[in-house]
């Protein structure tokens, strides 16, 4: 899509640290990583993010994100890796365009991770029926 | 695999508040979440993480985290939605078998992201490097 920095990058417009490439996937370093070693999977197919993805787009994403976090981890000696995807702005995605992020970790690394918090009375059974009648 | 948390889950000998099933996945609530919808989605087929499912496994997960994402987030009214998946303990993964979270997301839940870093001169080349290498 016209000014779409990731369709920019999928077409070769713009370039970028290619690790892996596929016939409807990319995955290359972010520029600003949260540790080095941080790998974008994208479709080449322009969507907004998972909302909007075609199935087959995101069976091609997933099966590259998983070669990929193997890849990762061994190439940097990380103890583990996480496996983000961020949809909508409140969710922290900045480029519309769907990405996996591939984030090596390292014991010490100080990214902490998100609290839990507890359901109220009820209030779980009713929400697993929301998404039940959702879906 | 017997005394696998997740196993049991998907065997039904432990309850959870399912919301989807499929013949190879499970989408359950997390009993502690992040934000109250807060889902769970995993393969019925024993693994660890992402390092060791199957092709197949892996496939059928991100085929069911892909419509529960719209569901979660039509039932929650959330204004985003976080797919994330840890691997490894240093990555925040406490139950070792395969889970993607699907975690609405809401304007002032107060949940931080992390911080991007910077990479020194050549670095980012080098990086890039051992990553295809361990393809």
């Amino acid at each position: 899509m016209k000014d779409c920095l990731f369709c920019k990058i999928a077409n070769k417009e713009i370039p970028a640290e290619t690790v892996y490439e596929e016939d409807d996937t990319l995955a290359f370093l972010d520029i600003a990583p949260i540790n080095p070693g941080h790998t974008l999977v994208i479709p080449k197919e322009h969507a907004t993010n998972i909302f909007d993805i075609s199935s087959e787009s995101w069976a091609a994403v997933a099966e590259t994100a998983r070669k990929i976090a193997s890849a990762v981890q061994a190439a940097t000696g990380a103890d583990g890796v996480n496996v983000n995807m961020n949809n909508g702005e409140v969710a922290g995605q900045v480029i519309f365009h769907p990405h996996v992020h591939i984030i090596p970790r390292h014991q010490g690394d100080g990214l902490e991770h998100w609290g839990k918090k507890e359901y109220k009375e009820d209030e779980e059974k009713e929400i697993a029926e929301k998404i039940r009648n959702s879906l």
